[in-house]
């Protein structure tokens, strides 16, 4: 996933700042403003290289969506897919998910994508993960009522974690696929993780879930 | 797994009534007076030829096990297998699961086991699916608190349902494996049918699951 340091992708990054925007924080409660319109905010952590949000927003013009992606050197290539696609309703953070509280108010997304998150095998990484229960008591806080969480993974281990902390956080399972392409969704968008692995024959896990009120 | 017709299956298994018991509404609420202990009963529903309850009983002799098959061909390979092994601590019922209220009081069961059950995978079958909503009712009427439920399939399809089946009923999952033999416990008996898709390297998946109260 990472690629060679980009030395331009500070100046890249900079020089970007209505797409990729600087401080967060301060349009927490305000991301509407950022948009120009009350469309619902759709949230994906861990954007990557950004096939999966630039091709959601092409598909879905009617919802904004919010990329985050710590790596610069990997946002820069998220944000190059979204220029090239001419999509207006993308905006990327370079920021790390630690409290998501810090950039959204209750209630101001729609939707969130757990896309092939970095799994962390070792037990003693398991408050890394971000289906650990501190990030669902985020998501659930900023999460609209009856807003959904998507997870899609190859990683066989993370999905059998995620989905015992889904349930044993009292989280609604409505969906799970198991082998996601075996029936194919034209709808479904890939991200870059995703054609490799499914390439390969691997199966890809998926779920919806949500919070119960 | 149905075997072809053994027109001495009848005779044999009314020659076996200490073995596979006939009529067992009589017994409920008193099946330790037939085991003669008070060892915590577990039930297998859908016992088939009997690979896993043996091998079961001969691993927990502390365990009373009880096998439901109601094909008449194949509980009579099961109850060959359970001779075989000279093992006290099985019984085999021929009967429909209809209902298990009929043959098991309250809290009279402390483990259930459902194995390669019949997916029944058309939506209109879906009543008959060993998860639907109507048998998790009949599981948690006749487990004991903290009686868990273990189910193990090869059907992709069956496990995805029972997973939202679970989670929907209000079951807490305890564990779930979404690739059971790539991490091989020494502890798990086999039955039939996993020997055999597992030999095709076919993913089998488990979960326990539990009630909340």
């Amino acid at each position: 996933m990472r690629q060679r340091n980009k030395p331009w992708a500070d100046d890249f990054i900079a020089e970007h700042a209505d797409l990729i925007i600087p401080a967060p924080e301060k349009h927490r409660g305000k991301w509407k403003e950022i948009f120009g319109n009350d469309h619902p905010i759709h949230l994906e952590i861990g954007t990557g290289k950004g096939q999966f949000i630039a091709g959601m927003a092409e598909q879905h013009p009617d919802i904004n969506f919010i990329g985050m992606e710590l790596a610069k050197s990997v946002i820069v290539t998220a944000a190059e897919k979204v220029l090239a696609k001419e999509v207006p309703n993308v905006i990327l953070l370079n920021n790390n998910a630690k409290d998501l509280r810090d950039f959204f108010a209750e209630n101001e997304i729609s939707g969130i994508y757990l896309n092939f998150s970095d799994p962390w095998p070792k037990s003693r990484h398991e408050k890394r993960r971000l289906t650990y229960r501190t990030f669902l008591e985020q998501y659930e806080d900023i999460l609209i009522e009856g807003g959904t969480l998507v997870q899609k993974t190859d990683n066989r281990g993370l999905f059998e974690y995620s989905l015992v902390s889904y349930n044993q956080y009292g989280m609604l399972l409505e969906d799970v696929s198991l082998d996601l392409h075996v029936n194919e969704d034209p709808m479904n968008v890939k991200t870059e993780y995703e054609k490799k692995f499914s390439a390969k024959g691997q199966p890809i896990y998926r779920c919806q879930v949500s919070f119960q009120s």
